[in-house]
């Protein structure tokens, strides 16, 4: 009730805001710029192209009523400092991931991956339909801010190794690129966990700085070329099962566009949500296929036994989270709640259909 | 290139058009009334609702320039007629199922669900990123319409029955209502597949006309009842992997609109794809909870023997609807190009994530 209290007043300020800038046709064809920072390097494959598609999606649509401008990292401002500058207005808007605002609060993180928590398709369920949108807008308010869910990766691999991982002491005084709670996870297990940014990965594997690490999947692993300097490709990935990418607003922004521009952002958004997950599937499948028959990578499965302790101080660091305060215990508990349902869910529709697809005598 | 060639040409004439219609601010009011027909009664939940929130992104984000009137089933036309309504004009647009209108050419099961086929997904990555699009629009373009997809049902249930399905000899001569390629499959091994509308279904099972029903899943199967008169609730469907929903446009009206218009049809239809899959998603996992704990519903998975047999039926015809012709041949090659890829990512990324996420210690 509260909430839709807060939609009702923001939409009649909109159209306070409306009457007196462009209402009238003879000035409707005056033009907004708005500018869009991100986090990603300029064109990066799939995150910064779909940023881009975003930015062009609500351009279109609003036949550039609302001209998006697009910024590459560091072009306006640096990669971590997008959320500072949407929430101060020094930009309107950013493309990025929640858990890199986790400095500002832990609970951010659920709105991106947490460790063994939701995929792709649950994320969009939680967040559409099973109370997440709300408490994301509760929490994003705070820092003056209104975020939607735009675009996934998927299920991220597990990591590149140059030696197996036969269990969970083999991990222990590896130096693993693994930045937030997954990283967290990794240090309990006895592994140093490190971040490093995308760029330093590649040479810092090869010098041996660190033995081992993640990024995202084969398509953008394929990209870094890590299959020359690793031997072993490990999945699944425990720590972002569905990483959840985000186009935050201004709110005072958000509030002064038009119930028309609102819901074209609303929508452009939730588009790109839609078809970047769709190309992330797309690519992964044909750069697994690269990986394997040209470059001859090893895949390797992390066995139960090695999930089982992951598991084990993915609980730890998860209650750890959820202790932090009052707002992150209450998302805690809804994402979590949600996480039941989802884990009988899946194993009675997609997880039971695809085990029925790998059986022989069908087609191809 | 022909696809590109072909898309600069419509684009030109839509401004052409435009220049002519809508250009100038005095003008910018008028406002187009579009007509969507739909397979589904009135606010059915997700299908019906579903529609609904198609038409009104449409409108709400063309702020009514294209006004889009809804009609259930029946209303201007019956379900099953509204692909020719589109195709000639009487409507401009329909939401339905593509394997509705395989009467008019095999290849449109393809764009729904096809037994054994794509989960929801991989549909997304095929269509949007592995050349589905480009064959629809091909298909399409032959009856005079453009399509997209448009929400999803997700992997539906294998169905309800009264007594255990230990053997495929279980299945044989029993009156199953199920429409399609599935049907097909089933009568392959002996059962008395039937096509029954949605409405009929229940009374149906209940005077032991019919043996056994498959509908979609927990959500619509609840609100239909079924509990009340079969026992057994069985999991997972082999036929609708992943039921692609469809907005079609008359491809008149389509070359018609504005690039701006034309991108708001595209990502308002994108956009609902994406939040109508979350629906389900959420809502099944809901409603099961209630048919197990309330309605005491008994869950049965189909053994890995039955799934074989019924794998073995459904290459026989699936390589029979292959056979029909040219264009369903090259559409067939291109999904099941896409499927062999499909299965071994889905079996590295979401599969072997969800099996470790069932492993203990983890969190809740």
């Amino acid at each position: 009730m509260k909430r839709r209290d807060f939609l009702a007043g923001a939409a009649a300020g909109a159209a306070v805001g409306a009457a007196s800038t462009i209402s009238s046709p003879a000035i409707a064809q005056n033009k907004r710029t708005l500018k869009m920072v991100t986090t990603w390097p300029k064109n990066f494959p799939g995150l910064g192209t779909g940023a881009a598609r975003a930015a062009k999606r609500i351009t279109d649509m609003s036949d550039g009523q609302l001209t998006v401008k697009l910024y590459a990292a560091g072009e306006l401002v640096p990669a971590l400092e997008c959320f500072d500058a949407v929430s101060s207005g020094t930009a309107d808007l950013y493309h990025g991931a929640e858990y890199y605002w986790q400095g500002k609060h832990k609970a951010f993180n659920f709105f991106t991956a947490v460790p063994f928590g939701l995929t792709a398709g649950e994320m969009d369920a939680w967040i559409h339909h099973g109370g997440g949108q709300e408490l994301w807008d509760d929490l994003a308010a705070d820092f003056n801010v209104k975020a939607f869910a735009c675009g996934n990766t998927g299920v991220q691999m597990g990591g590149w190794f140059n030696k197996e991982i036969n269990n969970v002491e083999d991990m222990k005084g590896l130096k693993i690129r693994m930045p937030g709670l997954g990283g967290e996870v990794l240090r309990k297990l006895g592994a140093a966990a490190v971040t490093i940014p995308g760029g330093e990965i590649f040479p810092s594997l090869q010098s041996g700085a660190i033995d081992a690490t993640e990024w995202v999947g084969p398509w953008n692993d394929l990209a870094f070329g890590f299959y020359k300097v690793a031997k072993f490709y490990y999945y699944p990935g425990f720590h972002e099962p569905g990483s959840t990418l985000s186009c935050g607003v201004n709110l005072d922004v958000w509030k002064s566009l038009t119930p028309q521009h609102q819901e074209i952002i609303r929508n452009a958004t939730m588009a790109e949500n839609n078809y970047m997950m769709a190309e992330f599937n797309t690519r992964n499948g044909d750069s697994l296929d690269v990986l394997i028959n040209k470059h001859g990578v090893q895949l390797r499965k992390f066995s139960d036994e090695v999930m089982t302790e992951i598991g084990k101080a993915s609980g730890e660091v998860m209650r750890e989270v959820a202790a932090e305060d009052e707002k992150t215990a209450k998302i805690f508990k809804s994402f979590t709640d949600f996480r039941k349902k989802a884990i009988r869910w899946s194993d009675m529709s997609d997880s039971a259909f695809w085990a029925a697809r790998k059986l022989p005598f069908q087609y191809e």
